[in-house]
C-alpha cells in the first residue's frame, strides 16, 4: 500500500513536536494561572448543531458515520453527527448541557484538535489545534472580563519565542455608534465593507461605501475612523475629533478605554486600540480582538475574538459570553514551516547512558534508573557498541551528554569510577548517578529561536 | 434544539478533567524521562490501512467525508478517510512514511483519541484517549527493548494514585515451544481456547481443548502451564519440571527471565510472570503485557502490548517493534466514576483576590498580576460583592486563599494593609503580593484517593 500524506493533515517530526509541546505547555500554564480550568469536549456534535440556525454549508464539515451503518443508507439527519470546526460551537453546547454542575461565571479553557474541509493551502489545515479561553455568565456579562482576556494573552505571547505579538482591539460599538451619529443605518453591512482595508485599500472601500449608498462624505468618516489607532488612551481624543455624537458611541469608546487602561497597567506595550479591526462574526457585540506579528503582518491574524451577547441559550436562560482563541497550528506552520523555530533536540532524554557490553547491561540501566529517580530524563544505549558509536548515537539525536558506567580494562570509557561526558565539549568527569546534575538550561530541549 | 448527550462519548465536568490532567501529565513526564519523545499522528487514516491486509469489518470504524462530497454519492474508496481506532496503525504508517527523517532505533510515545464505533457499555467508550510507548528498529529489534518496556509502565502506575497495579508478562515462545514440545501443531488455534481461561475456567477450557484434537493428557499440560504464575524466576523450574522440552520453550523462558530479572532490580513487585497471558492478538511474537488493577481484577487489563515482528513494513524493508498500551480513558473512567478518585478543587485558582469595589479593581489586579509572576495561579473576584459572598465564590470551587487588598475605611476586609486568609481555618494574615507563598501542597489542585 503506497503511503502518501493526506493534504492538508499535516504531522510533526519528533524535534518540531518538542516545539510544539513548548507552545501548548506555556499556552496552558498561562491560562492556568489565570484560573481558567480546562475542559475538552467530544470531537463530534450533531450536524444539525453545527450547521447553527441558519443551516450555513460554508463551515465546510466533515460528516461522520459508522462504515457499518453507511451501507445501511440512512438518512435520519438527526442522528448525523459531524467534527466540530472550532471550540466555540461545542463550548455552549457543553456550558447547556452541564449549566447544572458548573458554577457561573463560568472561565474554562480548551485546546483541542478541529477540523475543516477546507481547501488547503500555506498555513491553513484541515486539521488542526485551537487554544481558547472564554467567560461565561448568566443573564449578563460584566464588561471587566472583556479587559482581562487580552492580558491573557498578551503574557501567553511574552513567554513565547514568537517575536513581538501586538494585539489589536475595538469595540464593536465604537463604529456602530459613530455610523449611526453620521446617518449610516446599515451598521452591519458597513462594517463588512470596511472590514476588507487591509485587503483592499481606502479608495476602493471608499467606492463600495458609496454604492451601497453612503454619501462621499459619509464613506470618508467611516475611513477616518478606522485610521485611528493608539497605544494608549488618545484614541478617545481623536474619535471625539471627527465631531460625531451618538450614545453608542461614548459606551464603545468608555468600554475600549478600559480594556487598553488594563492593558497598560498590566501588559505594557502588549495592546493598541485600532479601530479598524471588525471581525467578520455576527455575532461580536462589544469588544473584539486581532493580533499581528510584527515583521509579518502580512500572516494575518494568529488570535482572535470578542465579546458575544449570547454565547449559549436554551430558550429560557442567554449565556453572554467574551472569549478568545489562539490558532496554534497556524502559527508554528508558520513558523517552523518558514525555519524560525527549532529544537535543541529530538528526545526529551538529557543523558545516554553507555552500556560496556550486553552482560552489564544492568549497570547501565540502574544508572538510569537513579537519574530518573531525580528527575534527568535518559536513555540506555541500544547496543554495546563502540563508544564513539555510542557518542554518535547521542549526537545524532542532540542528547548532550554520555554516561559511562565504570568498569575494568584498558578499552573501558570509565575505567575507574562512573564518568559523564558533555559530548558538545569533550569535557569528561567522574559522577556518580545518585547526586550529578545537568545544568539547567540542558534539563529539557530548548526551543530555539532562529534569528533570519 | 434539545441537548442529548451521546452515548459512548462521554465528558467531564472540570474537577473531573483535573483528575484526567494530572493523570496524562504523570503518563507524559514518566515516558519523557525513560526518552520517548512525542509524536502525534493525524487522526485520520485512509480506510483501505485501517481495515488492514484482511480487510477486518470488526473494527467499527467511522468514515469521515466532507458533507459537501457526500451529496455527490462519491465511491472512490481510495481517498475514503476514517477516524484512527487505536494508535498503533497510524504510527506504524508514520514510521514507513517518515523513516527517511527518523533515527533508529525510534523509541516515540504518543498520547491521543481514538474512536471506535462499538456498542458503549460501561467502561467502554466510542472516543477515548489511549497513551502508547513502542521502540521500533530497522530488520532486527533487541530483545532488552522487552524488559524496558514494563519499567516505564512500572513507573507511570507507581506515580498515578491507582492502588496497586500489577504487569502481567509472559513470552509467546513459552507457549509455543511447550504446545510443540507436546505433540500440538496448532499453536495460535490453542493458544486462542487458553486466554479464555479467565471467562470460562480450566473445565471448559480442557473441553474445547480436546474437542480441537488435544488429548485430555495434552490439554491438562496446557492447563498446568497456564497456572504457573511466579514474582520472581521460580517459574522457570516450574515449567522445568513439568518436563517438555523444545529449543522454542528454552529460547522463550530465557527471553521472560531477563524481563522478570530487570523489573526485580528496577521495579521491585511490580511485575509477574503470569504464564496464561495470551492477548488475542495473531502478530505478537515475543513478550506479551497485561495489567491487573488488584482489588478489581474483574476489571480487566488496563494497560496491554507485545512484540510484534513486523510492526510495519514496505516490502524490502521490515520494521520490528515493542509496545505498550495504557486505556486510559477506560481507566479513569472507572476510577471517576465509582468516585475513588476527586480533585481538591474545580479550578487551577490557588487564590481569589477579592475587589473592595468597581473602582479598585485594578488594584486586585494588579495584585494578581504580581501573584501569577511568581507562579501563583490566581483569579479576582467577579463582583465587588459583600466578602462573605466572595469567600462563598472561592468556597464553591474549592479555591483555599482568598486575598483581601488594604483598604481605608471601618467596613473593608482588610483595613490596614494586603491580608490573605486560608478559608478552611479561617486563618486571616498580613500579606505581601510580591513575596506571598502558599504551601506547596496547596498550589496545584490535588488528585485524591477516595478510600471505600
Amino acid at each position: 500500500m503506497k503511503i502518501t500524506p493526506i493534504s492538508g493533515f499535516p504531522e510533526f517530526l519528533p524535534a518540531q513536536r518538542i516545539v510544539e509541546q513548548h507552545f501548548l505547555d506555556v499556552i496552558r500554564e498561562t491560562f492556568e494561572l489565570h484560573g481558567f480550568p480546562s475542559i475538552e469536549t467530544r470531537a463530534v456534535e450533531p450536524v444539525d448543531r453545527l450547521l447553527g440556525k441558519g443551516g450555513d454549508a460554508d463551515k465546510e464539515i466533515y460528516g461522520v458515520t459508522r462504515l457499518a451503518d453507511r451501507s445501511e443508507q440512512r438518512h435520519d439527519s438527526d442522528a448525523e453527527l459531524g467534527l466540530h470546526f472550532d471550540l466555540t460551537v461545542p463550548f455552549a453546547r457543553y456550558v447547556l448541557e452541564h449549566a447544572g454542575h458548573l458554577t457561573f461565571p463560568f472561565r474554562r479553557h480548551q485546546i483541542q484538535k478541529v477540523w475543516r474541509g477546507e481547501r488547503p493551502q500555506e498555513g491553513r489545515y484541515r486539521e488542526f489545534t485551537q487554544a481558547d479561553i472564554d467567560v461565561v455568565d448568566v443573564g449578563e456579562l460584566a464588561p471587566h472580563f472583556e479587559a482581562e482576556m487580552p492580558l491573557v494573552i498578551a503574557e501567553v505571547f511574552r513567554k513565547l519565542p514568537v517575536g513581538q505579538m501586538v494585539i489589536q482591539v475595538n469595540n464593536r460599538k465604537i463604529p456602530e455608534g459613530f455610523y449611526l451619529g453620521i446617518g449610516i443605518d446599515d451598521v452591519a453591512g458597513t462594517l463588512r465593507v470596511v472590514d476588507k482595508l487591509d485587503k483592499i485599500g481606502p479608495a476602493k472601500v471608499k467606492d463600495q461605501l458609496v454604492e451601497a449608498g453612503c454619501t462621499p462624505e459619509q464613506a470618508d468618516q467611516c475611513l477616518a475612523l478606522a485610521a485611528i489607532r493608539s497605544e494608549d488612551l488618545s484614541f478617545v481624543e481623536q474619535v471625539r475629533a471627527l465631531g460625531v455624537e451618538h450614545p453608542t458611541l461614548d459606551e464603545g469608546l468608555e468600554a475600549l478605554a478600559a480594556v487598553v487602561r488594563a492593558g497598560l497597567d498590566n501588559a505594557p506595550g502588549a495592546l493598541v486600540a485600532d479601530l479598524k479591526i471588525a471581525r467578520g462574526l455576527d455575532y461580536y457585540t462589544g469588544t473584539v480582538y486581532e493580533t499581528q506579528l510584527v515583521g509579518h503582518e502580512s500572516w494575518g491574524s494568529f488570535c482572535s475574538g470578542g465579546r458575544y451577547d449570547s454565547l449559549a441559550s436554551d430558550g429560557r436562560t442567554t449565556y453572554p459570553g467574551v472569549g478568545i482563541s489562539i490558532g496554534v497550528s497556524r502559527l508554528l506552520g508558520l513558523l517552523i514551516g518558514k525555519g524560525l523555530l527549532t529544537a535543541s533536540r529530538s528526545t526529551p532524554a538529557c543523558v545516554l547512558v553507555a552500556v560496556n557490553d550486553e552482560e552489564s547491561r544492568a549497570t547501565s540501566t540502574q544508572v538510569a534508573t537513579e537519574l530518573r529517580a531525580r528527575g534527568i530524563p535518559c536513555e540506555v544505549a541500544p547496543k554495546p557498541a563502540k563508544f564513539g558509536k555510542q557518542i554518535r548515537y547521542a549526537e545524532r539525536r542532540g542528547i548532550p551528554y554520555v554516561w559511562f558506567p565504570g568498569a575494568a580494562g584498558d578499552d573501558a570509557a570509565a575505567p575507574g569510577g562512573d564518568q559523564v561526558r558533555d559530548i558538545r565539549s569533550g569535557d569528561q568527569v567522574d559522577a556518580d548517578a545518585t547526586s550529578w546534575e545537568p545544568p539547567e538550561q540542558d534539563l529539557r530541549p530548548q526551543v530555539i529561536r532562529v534569528e533570519s
